[in-house]
């Protein structure tokens, strides 16, 4: 049997994993915890505090696992009975759906590594209906999957055992759009894409994108703290996002949908309920503010030889293009690999190790060619670049585009994936890829990264013929052993959901976690809402507040 | 003896407002509540509710006093002991000060409004003198003033009675600073423009810039979730600060201090700490996502002739400057006769009923000035501007800026002055200044507006020989109506500190504050923390999660 103790100072945490295979005769480092289902343990040293914390992570859960035999035991909630289905019949006659064809798809993500058994999805298209709906959901301890457009990549968009799905499809109405302030409000159900046309025929766009954008529902994005494309230029929905309409687990709505900018009365509660996943309540409403569509974008894709001149390439860009530059992505050559085998995708410029996709967004075309022209002149001066194309056009642009934005997508047909979102500093994200390599050697299929190297975000991606534990096992905990010894996150964008839910401490301290535990139990004392996600398992014996 | 009753139909709110001369015998709209003290009662309605929940707003606390008189009575903390003293002189020798004479500034606000009773001034130096403090505090039961530069405006920086002053002037230490990232660590007593100093040398600049910025610390500023002048480019805090340490109520040190862009492991508790006031933690350090320094900055100063035109000056204004706008500011014509008259500043153009402030920060100088030449061309012909003044230059910028900045100032030689801070839709900012100065008729010296355009923020100031409770009775609750009525907020930047706590319910609905209350009682269950400031003093009785 295979046992290997990691051992891994950080300027912050010191940690001792125990790392064995099969995970269930592992070492076990402190006597009281018992040796059976451990893969990794660590203890926390902080400044300033005599208390060290042992804390166990589950290899039973969170991985990508296609059965609740990745979840923790189902929690005791009552089942639906014909009582129930009556009463919400009532509610939603013609939108209270039982049919297993159709539940299907609500019942799989859309990776398809996760899959639930719930036997009904409730499409409500009122605020009003949601409030019903969860009131009674609450008194009957009814658990529900709160679920938007279903494309999250962490599980935790899908029901685990039998919750019942509540979904925004229906609530996908815009309220009211203000052109001077550039304010918009909708339900929670509009589609990302649908709204972004929306706004651009007024001359105004989304402050997000996401390739997910034909499917995904603002209410999911703004749930998930959704990043993606835009964030570098437009900052994160934390800031963009004005005001929520929330229904809290009992039932009673929360409005906060203010169409300020600006408001400092008192603390600032939609903020909970960004990122938390659908544990905390259920987004009805969103109020967003817009950025002027701009008159002149430009996008250029650049090769590189070095990682390091990628990202000497990312100092000169964003000294040269200052407040132009709206993106900056990149993509390893395993990644054209797959985009040319598998999607038939051109390689738009020769082939080099490393590959950009740099996008503009200014209000004068000829200004932002000039700041783009002066900058490509010096990128390939001085040798950072060894190949580039430019496109200003709608249609290369998407062509360009789609290089970066169908990675995802190229990787499913390799087999099966194990997918990381990885967020260090910009300085060492494509280390990690290297490391892997190295750390798996002829274990994996393709170890692939790309990602936003403006925001430190690397999704870094392991694929292999199917499903294999073994080659699980070597990559975690390393990856996050390995991301925290970085002081990174293990989840910059994706979440938490029902995958990673258990791996929360390498990013967060003991004290931080606890506090989750005690927010989920003010505002969903019964846990009702998106069960086993978000929070690690043994979230109960740490809330101490 | 006068009485009105104001009713308001808004979109959210029904109104009805009780409003009488002297308030004591204000007429009582629900016979449960008693008349004594009342001068504001509303009822709200709320969608898809049936409650109906009628509020008291006192007329005795809130105001602009300089006394305890303007606060609840006192709550029953322990009053500090000898022992006390022993304990903190042992942790910060030299540093626990006694002296009232050391002790007065600290006990009186910038405005000198508000005035506590503090006998104790402790000035820790770390994160750790902190801890052993509140934790001491919180087990006698001793209520804490958390203080940074003393420069709020709401009386939220200073002891209402005898809270202990916990400074965090000797915390000024700058941790870290990323050059590649941009990303700056620093402990929460560094003085905002020290920071801006130390970073333009780095060829970076704060993401933030406020009028006290040679006083304010970023600690203060992070806990007051400050505007100021760049937020219109920048964004707000909750976007730039990537990460806090924050001592809770006990002592027990919360380590969110992460300076990664993007972190989706959780819940985002530094939200929770952004903006509370000092209610919920006392911020210890920071981290904040700082800006390239602009390689090139403008400001142009005009004059319009209507706020009709000014509004459409700004809307040309961000389609042709776009992404170098970086400063929309006005101030009205009283405003510049306040600084002529008392700063003996020269009016840098010909009078006009009212001025802008436009600022444009950029990376390339002559495309820059293009824009900027364009744009006053477009904005002469269309005769949306009458006269107008550029400076390119550092000290003329710093000149034409100071016609924004030293308002404030002008205004404290008024004598008395009552100062708002609304949020509001932009195209109804000025509309409130003029309703007043209808409303007041000649019972004030001076009603001025100045603000912030680009986020919908002004400052309307009502200036009075002396204090003048008719006159503030003429104002409150006058201005709270007017500011429900259209959605908006009764406090844009400066919080609600003691003066505006209990007008929380004007901009928030019932339930967010009781929420906001259930959070308190999780976090400082004894509730020493500021006492008195930011949640209504009703608040014990709305917990009801």
């Amino acid at each position: 049997m295979k046992t290997r103790i990691r051992i891994c100072f950080t300027e912050r945490f010191c940690f001792v994993a125990v790392i064995s295979r099969p995970f269930s005769s592992a070492a076990c480092f402190a006597a009281s915890l018992p040796p059976a289902d451990l893969h990794g343990l660590f203890l926390t040293w902080r400044s300033g505090q005599s208390e060290a914390s042992c804390r166990k992570l589950h290899s039973g859960a969170g991985m990508s696992e296609p059965s609740p035999a990745a979840a923790p035991e189902r929690l005791p909630f009552s089942q639906v009975t014909q009582e129930d289905l009556v009463f919400f019949k009532k509610i939603l006659p013609g939108r209270t759906i039982t049919d297993p064809d159709l539940l299907e798809s609500s019942n799989v993500d859309w990776l398809k590594t996760v899959r639930g058994s719930s036997e009904v999805l409730l499409r409500p298209q009122t605020t009003e209906e949601v409030s019903q709906i969860l009131s009674y959901c609450n008194s009957r301890n009814l658990a529900v999957n709160p679920q938007g457009g279903n494309t999250g990549l962490v599980g935790g968009s899908v029901p685990v055992y039998d919750e019942i799905i509540l979904s925004t499809a229906l609530m996908n109405n815009i309220l009211t759009f203000d052109r001077i302030s550039g304010i918009l409000t909708c339900q929670a159900g509009c589609v990302l894409e649908n709204l972004s046309l929306y706004l651009e025929e007024r001359d105004y766009i989304m402050p997000l994108d996401l390739g997910a954008k034909g499917s995904c529902h603002i209410g999911g994005n703004v749930a998930t703290n959704a990043g993606g494309l835009r964030l570098l230029r437009y900052g994160s929905l934390r800031g963009t996002v004005l005001g929520l309409e929330v229904v809290l687990a009992d039932g009673r709505v929360l409005d906060c949908l203010a169409t300020l900018r600006k408001d400092n009365t008192g603390y600032d509660l939609k903020q909970l309920f960004i990122g938390s996943e659908g544990t905390l309540g259920f987004i009805t409403a969103v109020s967003i503010l817009c950025p002027r569509k701009p008159k002149s974008v430009n996008v250029i894709f650049l090769g590189c030889e070095t990682f390091e001149q990628l990202l000497q390439t990312f100092q000169l860009c964003r000294g040269m293009l200052g407040e132009i530059l709206s993106a900056f992505e990149f993509l390893d050559s395993e990644c054209m690999r797959l985009l040319v085998t598998h999607l038939k995708l051109p390689n738009p410029i020769t082939e080099c190790p490393f590959y950009v996709v740099i996008e503009t967004s200014g209000s004068d075309p000829t200004h932002d060619q000039q700041k783009l022209h002066n900058f490509l002149e010096e990128a390939m001066a001085s040798s950072l670049v060894s190949d580039g194309t430019v496109a200003t056009e709608d249609s290369k642009i998407k062509t360009l585009w789609s290089m970066r934005e169908r990675v995802t997508e190229a990787l499913t047909h390799e087999g099966f994936t194990y997918k990381y979102d990885i967020s260090l500093p910009v300085e060492r994200i494509y280390q990690l890829v290297t490391d892997m390599r190295t750390h798996l050697g002829g274990r994996a299929k393709s170890v692939v990264g790309y990602g936003h190297v403006g925001d430190g975000n690397l999704h870094l991606n392991i694929t292999s013929p199917a499903k294999d534990p073994a080659l699980l096992a070597a990559i975690e905990p390393f990856i996050y052993e390995w991301t925290a010894s970085c002081q990174g996150s293990i989840s910059a964008e994706h979440g938490l959901g029902l995958k990673k839910r258990n791996y929360i401490y390498y990013s967060k301290p003991s004290q931080a976690v606890a506090l989750m535990g005690n927010i989920k139990a003010m505002l969903d004392p019964k846990g009702i809402l998106n069960p086993y996600k978000t929070l690690p398992d043994n979230i109960c014996e740490h809330i101490h507040l």
